[in-house]
């Protein structure tokens, strides 16, 4: 078993070393500002803890693939950035706005060469399955990004919907991690599928809680301003909840115009109000704590030190919320 | 061996009975219909062809990464026609055109997917070989895009850098095919790297020749108008050359406007002055015949019956222009 406190400095030397080619350097700039901005490292933390169960030590036939998976995050964000019209990522100019659209599309594609070639340095009997997985949810994320688009140009959509678009947007990469550790480590291929479902779970948690904290989160703490999905008319679980159970006669708020600051805030408070009334809020904080429960089901079977590390990864992301 | 008829009735039935998922449609209608707008499928002709020096079937393990090289190429196409602006393709309207740009990159994005998850379908001994050949490759294909667009921000470009970038985007990924093919049979380095270096020469060949007939082809031979390049200050082989040895006096012509039809008919028949006052097309020629004869130095080494197969590809493919 590998320590949280081993894995945490692997990561920060990982990303803090990180080499991309030099020249020409119109196409790599964008990917050493993209790693050079941050992030969680959910899905690189996520496959080495899952390795770590089973291991002992971390050379580059895990280290590789694990970086690979945020590098493929990395460049899904660079991408969407340019579908959402997004001039801020983490606080900082995305890469469309900061160099142009074309950058931003050759450089997405070269970040996603590089994720590929990183995941192909596992070793070779895991090869097969490693990349099946990898690629099989590269696609779901397209997929996912696909039906959010989609979603947009409709007034609203059932749950059923949205929880899916939810699945393939972001918990198949985060389950796709976790699994992919323990497929390199040579774990037992139930323990590889309770890895992947647990993540899968936490992953949905986590996405309702975002969108709980879009609305009732402290803005400090959340990093972003309260209320930005209201006011994009962004599908949200708290909005497509609210339109389920709302009486017709409150509806209309959800609909408001918020082109001015003034209607931004007054749509905010307007939705919130409706939310309230509906126990919106209760309802999202009730939903992350089954999801955080199911995932937590999920792992049963793995050895009790590895349970409480999962726990406690599970508490830190979604925990906040309950 | 494989005869050429097996291996073009092979190509036939495999991109007419190729599958992509069928929702989300906005996503994959795109593939769908760039593989129906056709193409030389020149990738996996040389891919298939070299396998076949060495083998006497064709199965899925060859079939699928000799579809993902032309699955790779056409993914390419989709996000170069966004960067270029390009409102046609082999006659048909590009996928961004057709459908909007936001629909280009994703449909882009899953298409690369799609590709990599058939070269992974190759036998997992030469896999990591195939894959680190094919991902440096496709690194190579993005920085060739990246320095054919910095091109166009400078009034010129020496000839050497010229080809290294005609190198890249173009020649790396034919050679790639040829590789791909030999490294699956099993066939010895030495023909491996042989058959890289020939597809490379030939590529390079069949770029200068591009460039020769863009401004002395037959039209309905070439399948667009004359004179594209230089009404599109595009950097060519010929320009670049003429820029070379054409007396100062005479390189005003060379960027003269083009933007109503009379000044483009008028831009091309002054450039083609120049070429011809310079001896370019005769050094075109020169150029075509030297990299064609490179080409099959290259295959020396290789039975008489597969060199006999590459010298007849090789006539095909630049001997129009000799």
């Amino acid at each position: 078993m590998i320590s949280e406190n081993t894995i945490g400095q692997a990561i920060e030397d990982l990303f803090r070393q990180i080499e991309f080619q030099a020249e020409p350097a119109g196409l790599y700039d964008p990917l050493r500002y993209m790693v050079s901005i941050g992030g969680k490292r959910l899905r690189p933390r996520l496959c080495l803890t899952a390795y770590g169960f089973y291991k002992d030590t971390l050379g580059p036939e895990i280290l590789q693939p694990a970086a690979g998976l945020e590098v493929f995050h990395t460049f899904t964000l660079i991408h969407d950035d340019i579908m959402d019209r997004s001039p801020l990522r983490r606080g900082h100019e995305t890469v469309w706005k900061k160099w142009n659209q074309d950058t931003a599309i050759l450089s997405g594609d070269v970040m996603f060469i590089d994720a590929c070639h990183r995941m192909a340095q596992c070793p070779k009997n895991e090869l097969p399955a490693v990349l099946d997985l990898f690629f099989t949810t590269a696609r779901q994320v397209m997929d996912g990004q696909q039906l959010d688009m989609d979603f947009e140009q409709v007034p609203m959509v059932p749950m059923q919907d949205y929880m899916k678009m939810v699945g393939l947007k972001t918990a198949v990469l985060l389950a796709c991690s976790a699994k992919t550790g323990a497929l390199i480590a040579g774990a037992p291929a139930a323990h590889c599928q309770a890895l992947y479902d647990y993540a899968y779970d936490l992953g949905l948690a986590f996405q309702v809680a975002d969108d709980y904290l879009d609305a009732y989160g402290d803005e400090k703490v959340f990093g972003k301003p309260i209320g930005g999905d209201i006011v994009q008319n962004k599908k949200s679980w708290l909005i497509i909840k609210a339109y389920e159970l709302a009486p017709d006669s409150m509806k209309a708020a959800l609909y408001m115009p918020a082109e001015t600051p003034g209607q931004q805030a007054g749509k905010i408070a307007a939705v919130k109000a409706v939310y309230d009334a509906a126990g919106i809020p209760e309802l999202a904080r009730t939903q992350i704590a089954a999801l955080h429960e199911s995932a937590l089901g999920k792992i049963r079977e793995l050895a009790p030190e590895a349970r409480e590390v999962l726990e406690a990864f599970a508490r830190k992301l979604v925990g906040r919320t309950l």
